[in-house]
């Protein structure tokens, strides 16, 4: 690491500024406003010059960010030389906008750029008639590789990968491989991928033998032969697996890349770590939704869209509110003969709603990342247990106070403080169990869990409470 | 792609079996079971013998499902030659109880296995007394680097980074460097890091000038100078990012690793993709738990530690949930006259707090993912208004109809479709608009806003249905 004797090439070299505050976002150094600015006046030149020197995630996200008419400018300005790249990084609904405002044809060709695994990925989320339209006008040939991919079930190890990779027979030595590798970037005959991490050694029906990091084949010398140098172990991912489970090997195995096989065994493909990197973020955003209700990020969606789709879970957490409003309904006489009962319930329901809560996160998150299994998952339970029947003391000594002090009733303030307690214990437990129980039934626990423990605390909560008051206070 | 004359060593490689169900875990396949039975009658070779063909991350997962005294056992088992691997990989709490079992000496001797950037990842989690027991166990020369790298900022690039990173002269050529490599591979005289995927072109004083895949080293000849074949315009981290920012450069250029300089611009690491998945995975716990009102994963701490943690965020529940009570206390005596007030009021606060989370879990992820800036924000806020007005109405009809027929008054019916069209679309605006306020004050929106947004749709709910009560219909 110590050569330094190269003083004479350093004029060669721009002395280079550190700015952190760039080091995140181009489009923040407001870029952005003056984008909009020159749109505004129809300016295409000082558009197309402003855009020219941003990255395409960067001009990407400047449309995403857009309004409807802004957005469809900056398509006609860029549709010369379109970058498929930038369709490639679009959120789903902005793309499925853009791929309208450029037209099936000019988006075909823009394609022609990307590997499979993009085009792919862009293809995948078109609707039918659309997907159609884009795949008519693409080559040939390319247009079966891709049919292919798109012949695999959703969110499959087939989707994700790489179709081109580098593969080399087993006789083969450092030299050779290093030999044909320049062979084929030179010649551009059977061309190498943009970037790759490894070569996969072969047998003769083409099943990986090994495969060879690229820093392994650059410090070995030329005659040593790959089967002595490559990771015979490695593994095999099934063209058919599903994507969470690949990500989760990345994960466990610290893969940087890693090859797909058909049913035969055969070599078909190679996701890379990139890969993985996207499908983390969209397992954690099917998560984060999942939990809060929503279907999937509709940030970008249009209002009709995101009020459709927000309606189901808004109606089944009616039904629920309906259900938890008819047990107070059982005391609404309890509840006549004494007013403060109302007052005082909904504290019951949401310190068990948020207690809950909190269990139902760990859990779902674990469950995710698969930290529970038979071995663990009683203990646990029992540990939500403990812990929201030590928290539900605690606030049944709070709650029970404050109930006491503002009415001046100690009864009052011991039927809270009980049903505090059991309301926080059911919390923790059902809070824990339920997305178990789900997740062990196939059912994702995200979905399904929330709307499940805020009924039975709303329940639970308010059916002790108005129980214990009309069996003890009147 | 096409070598196929390799059949003569076909015979060399076994045919291996593709099973899908051993992709993701070989710890599912019952070997848990198997090695708490051979604990449990301390047969520790036995243990050993289990254990010893499990891949590092099964074992740390392992060991973070076993119960304490199963815990020791194994560690116990495994204190020979202990894989600091597995120390690198276990969660925060059960690698404290880890480290403690194995001995600051023990630990230390481990740690001399790992690269730079897992040992203080290890370190910077300890207590401060553990991490001097350790650190003083560790060899002078190791010693310091480390504390280098512990004297930056927690959660900074220079923490993450890699202190080994591979630099070459600018004079070099490709021969020159791929010489070089074998050299140092085969002399162990200035080892290389255990895995790399750049070279990283350096001037005299040590800044860099560029970056070098070694797809490209291999595709090209010989003669070639690195200076024509390397990416002159690389990101340079500045030692002092937060990985946050650092994960959302990676995902936005597809990098794979970048080089990281400190003050003066000199190359001192390198963070590579395989580290910005595990920040990854590390935002968006955190995100999740807070959206939660987990303060973090509490998965394998002791239950007094969850408790404790968990209590302060409940505390703060039980205000805001006085305060919602206290709004209804305002209307006892129109709850007196009128009971079925207090059986519907729950509903309209309910269906105001799931749609204010809808819209906050929305705002919250997008401002994660940096998707939100002063071109949208307005819109977004403007958007989710309208969303929450077309569902307002819709749920107004519903809920509405609901009270009518339930309690055979229309009046009652038409003051719940009032409140819950208010109340809806204060929950739209408020779940947007309160992170984004937040976030542009420097305060994490998933941290707050939850919080506050179910409080104001408690308070508006109650309020708002039990005002338009007293008004129109006593």
């Amino acid at each position: 690491m110590n050569q330094s004797d190269s003083s004479s090439h350093a004029a060669l070299l721009p002395d280079e500024d550190i700015a952190s505050e760039d080091l995140v976002h181009d489009l923040e150094s407001g870029i952005e406003q003056e984008v909009l600015a020159a749109l505004d006046v129809q300016d295409a030149a000082r558009v197309r010059d402003l855009v020219d020197g941003l990255h395409f995630s960067d001009i990407a996200d400047l449309l995403e960010r857009l309004d409807g008419d802004h957005r469809s400018s900056l398509v006609e300005v860029l549709r010369e030389n379109f970058d498929a790249e930038i369709l490639a990084d679009l959120d789903e609904s902005v793309r499925e906008d853009v791929i309208g405002l450029l037209g099936f044809e000019d988006v075909a060709a823009a394609l022609g750029d990307l590997d499979s695994d993009d085009v792919v990925e862009i293809l995948e989320e078109l609707s039918d008639y659309d997907q159609k339209q884009v795949l008519d006008a693409i080559p040939d040939g390319e247009r079966q590789l891709i049919q292919e991919s798109l012949s695999y079930p959703e969110d499959s190890a087939g989707r994700m990968m790489q179709r081109e990779v580098v593969t080399v027979p087993t006789f083969w030595t450092v030299g050779d491989t290093i030999d044909n590798l320049r062979d084929r970037a030179e010649h551009d005959i059977n061309p190498l991928p943009d970037h790759f991490y490894s070569v996969f050694v072969v047998d003769p029906k083409h099943k990986p033998a090994g495969a060879v990091h690229l820093d392994t084949l650059l410090r070995t010398k030329r005659p040593i032969k790959l089967t002595e140098i490559m990771e015979p172990d490695i593994k095999l991912i099934p063209v058919t697996a599903d994507q969470e489970d690949v990500a989760f090997l990345f994960r466990q195995r610290d893969l940087a890349a890693a090859p797909v096989v058909d049913d035969a065994g055969r070599l078909v493909g190679v996701i890379t770590i990139d890969d993985i990197v996207d499908v983390i973020d969209e397992e954690h955003e099917e998560d984060i939704m999942r939990l809060g209700g929503v279907r999937g990020d509709d940030l970008y969606d249009a209002v009709v869209d995101t009020t459709k789709a927000r309606f189901s879970w808004l109606l089944i957490n009616l039904l629920t509110a309906i259900l938890a409003s008819a047990v107070i309904g059982l005391f609404d006489a309890t509840i006549d003969q004494m007013v403060a009962l109302a007052v005082l319930m909904p504290i019951v329901a949401s310190m068990g709603g948020n207690a809950g809560t909190q269990s139902l996160t760990v859990a779902v998150r674990a469950l995710a990342m698969k930290e529970i299994t038979a071995t663990n998952a009683g203990r646990l339970i029992g540990k939500e247990l403990m812990v929201g029947g030590i928290n539900g003391f605690l606030f049944a000594l709070l709650a029970g106070g404050v109930a006491w002090g503002w009415f001046g009733s100690l009864a009052l303030g011991g039927v809270i403080a009980m049903a505090m307690i059991v309301n926080m214990i059911v919390a923790g437990v059902a809070g824990t169990a339920i997305p178990i129980l789900l997740d062990k039934n196939d059912i994702d626990p995200a979905i399904a869990s929330s709307v499940f423990i805020t009924t039975i605390t709303d329940i639970v909560g308010f059916f002790v409470f108005l129980g214990l008051a009309a069996l003890l206070l009147l």
